[in-house]
């Protein structure tokens, strides 16, 4: 198997057992707290923050995790001077691996719980706030993404990333979503965790110029790359 | 002592305060919040996740901190080849300690609560969903703690092995025993952590197929060690 | 730009994420968890203690990740002696930033939850048990980060930080605000995380008081620089 | 001061902000979380488990931060041969600091909530689960804290101590107070932490037995420090 596919198969299956914790832990909060929404978020928040730390650990040294399209896109417009990032044809082969993994991890999910493989998510997730909320919550992860990554603390990585997310579930109104690719793998999900197909475009949008916002951000603080 | 026997001490005893951890912080949850089972595992999930952690750095020096029978075996295969992992022999001498100390460590919790030594569990964990919870489980810790030995990051094992346990409680639809000497712990406790005995060879033939898959990911994703 | 005034943003920006992060978690908590006061703490400490620690590791290099007058402060009065810490000059760019960042962290927090961008807190939080919990937070606070400062080991700064903040909701009677420049950024907010303007002087006092106790403890367990 | 001196001091203040802690976050969750016995212990293990780590961090150059007596004593009995622990005469100085400290911090809690400062504990804790509790969380402790220090990784004491006590909390029985000088301490609050003075005697022989498992252990798994 050729590296590049090496790495873009961690990409997938880094992506896919992302939304399997997402989505499952979601599930187990329903079921164990009904009734009872912030314990379910708390739950939630938490298992998605050890589970995303673990997942970059495992996959980390092959693909570098980043388990984001957003991330990828950054990472491959920061290095384009330099050349020490993602390819464009790395870039090509990571996008539609992290889409792949995240529709499977919402299936995986939905079969560990005896449910049916994929339902649509009714859960309508729009207005200005929740966008603003994916903005600042895709801005923060792709700060710190990149300050480890220019600061030569890239290892500080894998519990940096799972902490911020653990909090920008509760300090952000969209409960951070910040990816493309988990946005697409939760509208497959009826449950705690998914959003309405129909808001996914608003989402990404959002995580888009959340993206665009970190970058101006890293290249304002961190000009050169240490 | 001989080295192997003091290799066995070490993972009998993690083991066993392994098992005293699960059950006796599952009994502690289930007096102190009855009527409230996700709090109830919250407080198991996180419980569990931070002691394990300290007994893998008590542990770790001595025996590698195994205190599972998927791993002993996955590490014995994954070295046959290189001859820098567990011996054959050292794979027999940990297996029964390992189960050893798991039924000694439900005896512990129960003294520690003043309940009878010994009550087989009468909670029936079995169906599809809850084995393929298991498979995933035990799939990512073997991924987990493989990817972190063969890229020099063992020392990270500690917290992260934490961290993906406390998570793997929620994500999963089995609470993720992926241990079959844990799971044979807890057929002796009729507390919240336990599992009837009836139960215990599925979930232990689950564990098994998930350690398998867990060795794939890795021979695929790390197919030379650094 | 020059340098000064980058560090003078990294202030600004880390000091009002900080405060949109108080806020925004009080006010998903307030929402989610509804006549659960101890709910609501918890989640509003675990997010502040996640977010504390990414939103050091994104703005350390660049400014220190102060976020706080008293340690702006105290960092200079340490260093005075030596002349390795905060300038005069970097002191009073570092203070008005560290104010404005909080003020728009504030209206950041009510944008994203479709909250007028201002409305005054009516929580009064006075008297001097309150004011006690302040000294004791901020004292706790600086004699941490300047230990680790003078010993090599600021890099622990960002978990370490964290965790106390997170304990010391818990522990101080105060809720450990522990912050002059948060303190004004929650008389914006008429939600969990407000303080009344009218009691802000009393922390503010008692925060300059806590600090000075901090740095006495320094002087006294620390006395040279390692 | 002295270089003993100071270190006396260290253990003091530390042991002492460790009883305000545990005490003061007791007293929050009992306020808070009136009636939910799950939650403020989940509350006050958390906020116990951070402070605890932070303090270790504050105090551990100057004094190593044992703050509990079975530490320094068991500190001074394993490096009596190779003398390059505890002497005796600082044996002598830690023990009065550490319980002088303790009834101080309690103190310093009362006066944050505005209660009286000093009050004789009503909780009873007494009977042979308890002490089995006690003997189980101590000895744990002791090999955590002896199997760190004998492998050269004593830098990972902050969160590996934090974390263990704080699922001890959870795991023991007796809820883990695993340390004669807060056992002391606590004897003074009639809150949430609190343990009644006649109970304290058969906690305190319960620690003792403890560690002296603990260290019988650490001889048996580490004979040779490294």
């Amino acid at each position: 198997m050729s590296t590049l596919a090496r790495r873009a198969v961690a990409e997938a299956v880094g992506t896919g057992l992302l939304v399997t914790s997402v989505i499952g832990s979601g599930i187990m909060a329903q079921r164990l707290s009904p009734g009872d929404a912030g314990l379910q978020l708390l739950e939630n928040s938490t298992a998605t923050a050890f589970a995303l730390t673990a997942l970059i650990l495992i996959m980390g040294p092959v693909s570098g995790a980043h388990f984001n399209p957003v991330v990828s896109l950054a990472d491959w417009l920061l290095s384009r001077r330099t050349g020490d990032g993602l390819t464009g044809r790395a870039l090509l082969a990571y996008l539609p691996a992290q889409v792949a993994g995240a529709l499977g991890g919402a299936v995986l999910a939905h079969l560990m719980f005896e449910l049916p493989a994929v339902t649509a998510s009714t859960h309508q997730r729009t207005g200005t706030g929740l966008w603003l909320g994916e903005i600042v919550a895709t801005a923060g992860l792709i700060a710190l993404i990149f300050a480890l990554a220019r600061t030569g603390r890239a290892a500080l990585a894998p519990p940096a990333v799972g902490a911020y997310i653990g909090a920008a579930y509760w300090f952000t109104s969209s409960t951070s979503f910040a990816n493309p690719a988990v946005t697409l793998g939760r509208t497959l999900t009826d449950t705690f965790a998914g959003i309405a197909p129909a808001s996914a475009p608003g989402f990404i949008a959002a995580q888009l110029a959340g993206a665009g916002l970190g970058l101006a951000l890293i290249r304002l603080l961190y000009p050169q790359a240490s």
